[in-house]
């Protein structure tokens, strides 16, 4: 149903087009449409229970805000590997054990990112990773206390609330 | 910490800048961002414990997807009026009691849209609503439902998900 699509900008992370669909109902019109190229997210669980969240500064948002480690898919990935690398660069952490916790839609009104979203088991300390810096700071935080972040509106990233809660329901916490 | 933005697009719903921030350990660097005013989604709650999911056409998905209203703030506009008009445009009901849900940033790597999340109850149908059309429909599911198709990956727009979650959790389903 696609008619036509003007590149406005490609870039590093994102594609700008606009692009003329026609709906269901027969209407045609014009939509401002980032394209990404997907990402993977990974909620990291340590044995005794904790959550490794971290801090992150975001110019998007221009401050630290708390996330949950997270990468965007080169072509042709496999989200899992995507979200293990991140994992590794991000926190510091190695996982043994993967498991599919759902996918997510980010902003569905003008872009296509669908994040794969993981829960990780099994962690251990990989010896040469980059020390975590100003930029990224890594945080485990017991599980119920992270709920309760969401809850107070201190977890305000979309994929790190939904990743805490899917998991949290699962868990009957 | 904003040094320098170059506007690449200004749309009727986002804006696309380069902009070079320096991060807190002083490396500067270049970020594709897109600028969103921000909007509003809501959990309309029906007095028979129904939600009012919509399903409807998104381009950038190129197909019908879940979803809760929600709509885009115009400027200086309050998150609930914004809201309010979007579940009466969407769904064909007025709201007589509206509570806060939470709050969640959409895409925080490239985007600083920010999306208020509201739980609507005492739905009355207003006479004069437009229609739901083919492009827009509007579907009554069981709360209870609604979660089962979030955990079956059956719901995969993140607001919609998220919203779901979080009165499921507050309700103690």
């Amino acid at each position: 149903m696609k008619e036509h699509r003007r590149s406005v900008f490609n870039g590093r992370i994102i594609s700008l087009n606009l692009e003329e669909h026609r709906l269901p109902d027969g209407r045609q019109a014009e939509f401002e449409i980032v394209r990404h190229p997907g990402g993977a997210a990974v909620l990291p669980l340590l044995a005794d229970g904790r959550v490794v969240l971290i801090r992150q500064f975001r110019p998007s948002v221009g401050g630290m805000i708390w996330e949950i480690p997270a990468g965007r898919l080169e072509e042709g990935e496999d989200p899992e590997d995507c979200v293990a690398r991140e994992l590794e660069e991000e926190t510091g952490y190695r996982a043994a054990s993967w498991e599919k916790l759902g996918k997510m839609i980010t902003a569905v009104g003008f872009c296509d990112e669908v994040l794969h979203l993981f829960v990780a088991r099994d962690l251990e300390p990989v010896p040469s990773a980059p020390e975590a810096d100003e930029f990224i700071q890594v945080v485990p935080v017991p599980l119920e206390d992270a709920l309760e972040m969401v809850a107070r509106g201190e977890i305000l990233d979309g994929k790190t609330q939904l990743s805490l809660l899917m998991y949290g329901r699962d868990m009957g916490f």
